[in-house]
């Protein structure tokens, strides 16, 4: 089976294992951001959203610790918040960033696809889908300042963004690295990668798995930009200033006639592409699999 | 309303403006040029058709004072003259370039679209469908010398050449700026985009109406060469010699195999792209905008 | 008629009239290399599958003098020997290489194509087809180390590969070259050519018949790395290491939905496909062009 016959540690899990250290010696830091509460526009624990001092921009940083994995409960925050978002006539532009250090975020949760009924199954792959469609059909200007390690469902939700910014730090690479866990990008997935980087680099990327650093990442095109990791805010709101000084009606039916296409293709097979999934995950093989990854983890946890 | 939010000058409308100036003071060039017209062999005072001393070869000149704004006038006779050329078999290959100093041409005439009627709306549409199809189709070798500057329906007519020299001057930047007018490139604008430098160019540079200065021109690949702005002449020479040089009826064969797809799908909703763009110009939001523009337009010029 | 009027010596001919000298001259080259024989697990005369130190990778090399040109013959044989592969669990990978000095393959072979009965036509196309559908969606890990020039049909074959290896050697140019010899590449040809390097660099390339050398070759992206010519085998062996540290089954599935698109285009107009072949190289001028080249190429060797 595919996820035994895995030689290389997945970059994701090793992310998830070695970011509860982090977490914990961040507590301070995540004390002093406390003060950011009265800000706070709207929003919930894991999804802080903060409008900008620059009119009509909201910041949204990711705070699921330790490491922004998109749980259930995370993902439908994150769909509310851009629903809300949405409709508030006060935004045109959004900025999505994290607030949990060293991750922008770590991806998929292993834990909602394991040991859970094929229902489950069948509402977590709702809830990703519903967050790629309001993302990359999101009538704000979306830049991601990426701000950590960006593997997998984390480059997904970076793809849908109108403008990327990398922080040039080693360890924060991105890419959709799913083949190093024995498991495939579903199509959709592999559309919003093929219109970022083409045919070829995507076929290339995908297939290997491959996890981009700063320098390869702006070669390839992944990302936009690489600047200083204390910069990276600051370069996103000038980057965002840029696309709001376009009339927002022009931009967004230009955005709508460059996506519609790729948002179709996945609207029209939206429930064969739940039953795909759950009919994979729910394969013994790829029970076994997860379960012993999950079992490594804790181990390495405890 | 989007037209109202625009907050960059659109670079067209100054074109325009500043045009009349720069057309004024070049009266006596173009007497000059006069002498050239024993050698037209066919064409309108509009549209320059002369053949090249290389065999074969025919360069038309865009000559609608003051910059080659494509008046539904100017679109039929270049519609006509590309015609007649396609039916002379002397003739395999054409560069177009400008007679206008400055500008290639500034795309489509705001006063087509303004103060008249749903049927001459439609009838102006068509004219445009009807230049680009020839363009994009032809079986002639068809190289663009950009000596001037290249908006819009400009650069739309350069898009369509097999290959695109551009003047290396400052000025002439190349684009699809329609967004900083509030208005939005069709769909065959934005595929014909696609197709020269691939989705993730084309949806930044739609989006933002990013005009490209030469350096940036050529590495976007918008443009094929750069040369000093008094070569462009006859760099275009040699590189539609070496075109050619390729047997005419594969290489037809060819070009139309790469871009039967994108022009069928226009042939196929053309109609429907007619009714689109009647009912998006009707709109009074849009009509009041535009009226506002040509007025001060014309206090400038007053 | 396009044969007739092609300016250029096709590279495809030339390579073929000059390499009976090369292979004459490396008759010793080719005794000694019997020694190979014992390794052979498979494959005939003309395909020598080897498989290498590395566990799981086979290595296939083109021996069909003195050109690698793809006779009816040749090309069952490289079919036969691929299915035994795809077949044969013990391989993973598969290196695909030229025997022959100084070519990798010249591509398909004009005499297939003239003075034949239509029905022999028709079988010769369903053979170059089932070639690529056998390369292009193979389960294999496939790398193509191009250690000789690769026109035409031996481009396609590079093409279909997952990663291609190129010998940095001057005379060792590779593209689709068709129109230079008044034909025209059929479109899955160009699908191949555009999933590569992109819509606007295929149609340029495609019309003019280009063949990149090698730095070239490399900048536009057919080829992924350009070596020092004794190092194309074990950078081969590297590269395919790389891919092949991925697990097989997500791997697989991964690039059959890079593919599977490009494919079905042909499976579903297959028989469309051959019919037009068939009937575009029966025409009297395609023959008559075809038979002038054959017959200057007899009498250059002669």
């Amino acid at each position: 089976m595919a996820l035994a016959a895995a030689r290389r540690v997945p970059a994701c899990i090793l992310l998830r294992a070695g970011a509860r250290l982090q977490g914990a010696a961040l507590g301070l830091a995540e004390q002093a951001a406390g003060g950011r509460d009265g800000a706070r526009r709207f929003g919930s624990q894991r999804v802080l959203v903060e409008p900008d001092a620059s009119a009509g921009v909201a910041v949204m940083r990711f705070n699921n610790p330790p490491v922004n994995t998109l749980s259930l409960e995370f993902l439908t925050e994150l769909v509310i918040s851009l629903e809300k978002l949405e409709n508030d006539k006060s935004f045109r532009g959004l900025i999505i960033t994290s607030d949990r250090p060293g991750v922008f975020s770590a991806g998929l949760d292993l834990r909602e696809m394991c040991g859970r009924s094929p229902a489950h199954y069948a509402e977590y792959w709702k809830a990703v889908q519903e967050l790629w469609l309001r993302l990359y059909q999101s009538s704000l200007v979306l830049v991601a300042a990426i701000n950590g390690a960006c593997p997998a469902g984390g480059c997904l939700m970076a793809l849908t963004s109108d403008h990327r910014i990398l922080a040039d730090n080693p360890k924060y690479s991105i890419g959709l690295n799913e083949t190093l866990l024995g498991i495939v990008a579903p199509f959709w997935f592999k559309d919003t990668l093929v219109n970022t980087i083409g045919h070829r680099a995507a076929e290339r990327a995908l297939q290997l798995g491959l996890l981009f650093p700063p320098a390869q990442a702006l070669q390839v095109g992944i990302v936009d930009q690489v600047v200083p990791e204390e910069r990276v805010q600051s370069v996103a709101l000038s980057a965002i200033a840029q696309w709001m000084a376009i009339p927002d009606h022009a931009r967004q039916l230009t955005k709508a006639m460059m996506r519609k296409a790729t948002a179709s293709r996945l609207i029209t097979h939206r429930d064969e592409d739940v039953q795909n999934f759950v009919s994979f995950i729910s394969r013994d093989s790829i029970q076994k699999s997860l379960q012993l990854y999950l079992e490594r983890l804790k181990q390495k946890k405890g």
